[in-house]
C-alpha cells in the first residue's frame, strides 16, 4: 500500500514540507493493516500511541456497567483516533478501538510524536492546529448533547457526515447519539 | 494590576522564555476588567478572541429554545474562555461569556494569536499543548455525559474542581452538569 503520499498530503494540509522534511516525518509512522473486527486497543491495556486513518474505519467505544454501549468516536479517512485521556496520561484506559472495515492505520506513540517534534519544530504547528480542531468538535459535541432533542442530533450528524450513514450500522448511530436504537428508526424514516 | 508575572508563569509551565521573548508575547495580550455579571461575549456578536483569566470566575453559557440555560464551560485563575465554535471560524456565535465575581483577563485575538506564532514559533508548541488538554478534557466530559448518573457526574465535578463548588450557585452547577436543581440538592446532601 503506497501510503507516503497519503501521509504528506495529510500533513501539508496544514505545514508544508520539503522532501527532507518528509522523510524524517515518514520514519516515525508505524503502518499497520486491521481486519474487520480487530482491535487496535483493548479496555485495560496501557495506550501509548494514536493512529491516523489512510484506509477504512473504526470506532472508539465502551461498555458501561450496565453493558450498555457509547460510543465515543468513529474515524474515517484521514481522521485520528486513540483512547485520548489513556493516551494523555500514557496508562491503561477504559475504552476499545475497534476496526469496522478492514483498516490501514498509520500508528504513532506519543513518544515518537515528541521526538518528531523536537527534531522537526514546526510539527509542533501541525499537532497543535489538528488537536485545536478536535477541541473546537468536542465541545460543539458537548453542546449539541445538551441542547438538542434526538431528532436534531441525528439531523446535525447527518449533514456533518454523510458518509457514515453508508458505511455504519443504525445501532451504532445510535450508540453515537445516545439514543435508543427504537427512536433512531423513527428519525430515519422521517 | 501586576499581571506580567502571571502570564509568564503560565505559559512558562509549558515552554521556557527569556526575558526578551517575553517582552514579544506580553504585547500581543490585552489587560481588561470586567465587574461581576458584565458580559465578554453576547450570542450574535462576532467572536474574534479568547480570553486568559487572571483573576475571578466567568461562564460560557447559552439558552436553548425554551429558555432553559445550558452552561458550556467555567473559567477560573489560568483558564481559558472563550465560544469557541465561533471564534475558530471568527464568526457570530450562539453563546455568551459573562463575568461571575469581578474579573482580571487577558484577551488574545486570533490574529494576535497567529501574529505571535509567527514571530516566535516555540508558542506554536504552548498553545498546541494547550488545546490539546482542552480536546482531552472535552472528550472525558463527552464520556461522562453519556455513561454517568447524575449522582456520579457530580462526584466527579466535585472532586475534579472542588473549588467551583465554593464559588458558583448549585443552579449552575446543575446547568454545567445537565441535571435539575432538585437532583442536584438530593445530592448535595448526601
Amino acid at each position: 500500500m503506497e501510503y507516503a503520499s497519503f501521509l504528506r498530503q495529510h500533513i501539508e494540509q496544514i505545514v508544508p514540507l520539503n522532501d527532507e522534511e518528509f522523510k524524517l516525518v515518514e520514519n516515525y509512522f508505524k503502518p499497520k493493516e486491521v481486519v474487520k473486527k480487530e482491535y487496535l486497543i483493548k479496555a485495560g491495556q496501557k495506550v501509548i500511541s494514536e493512529f491516523l486513518v489512510v484506509n477504512g474505519l473504526l470506532k472508539a467505544f465502551l461498555f458501561d456497567e450496565k453493558g450498555k454501549e457509547h460510543i465515543i468516536q468513529f474515524a474515517m479517512e484521514n481522521w485520528w483516533i486513540s483512547d485520548y485521556p489513556a493516551y494523555a496520561k500514557q496508562h491503561t484506559g477504559e475504552m476499545c478501538v475497534q476496526a469496522l472495515e478492514n483498516c490501514f492505520v498509520l500508528e504513532l506513540s506519543l513518544e515518537n510524536k515528541n521526538q518528531l517534534c523536537e527534531k522537526l519544530p514546526k510539527m509542533y504547528r501541525f499537532f497543535g492546529q489538528k488537536s485545536f480542531g478536535g477541541f473546537v468538535a468536542q465541545q460543539k459535541r458537548v453542546l449539541s448533547m445538551m441542547k438538542n432533542s434526538p431528532k436534531e442530533k441525528y439531523e446535525l450528524l447527518l449533514e456533518q457526515y454523510p458518509q457514515l450513514f453508508q458505511r455504519v450500522s443504525k445501532t451504532m448511530i445510535a450508540h453515537f447519539l445516545g439514543v435508543s436504537r427504537e427512536t433512531l428508526s423513527r428519525l430515519h424514516k422521517k
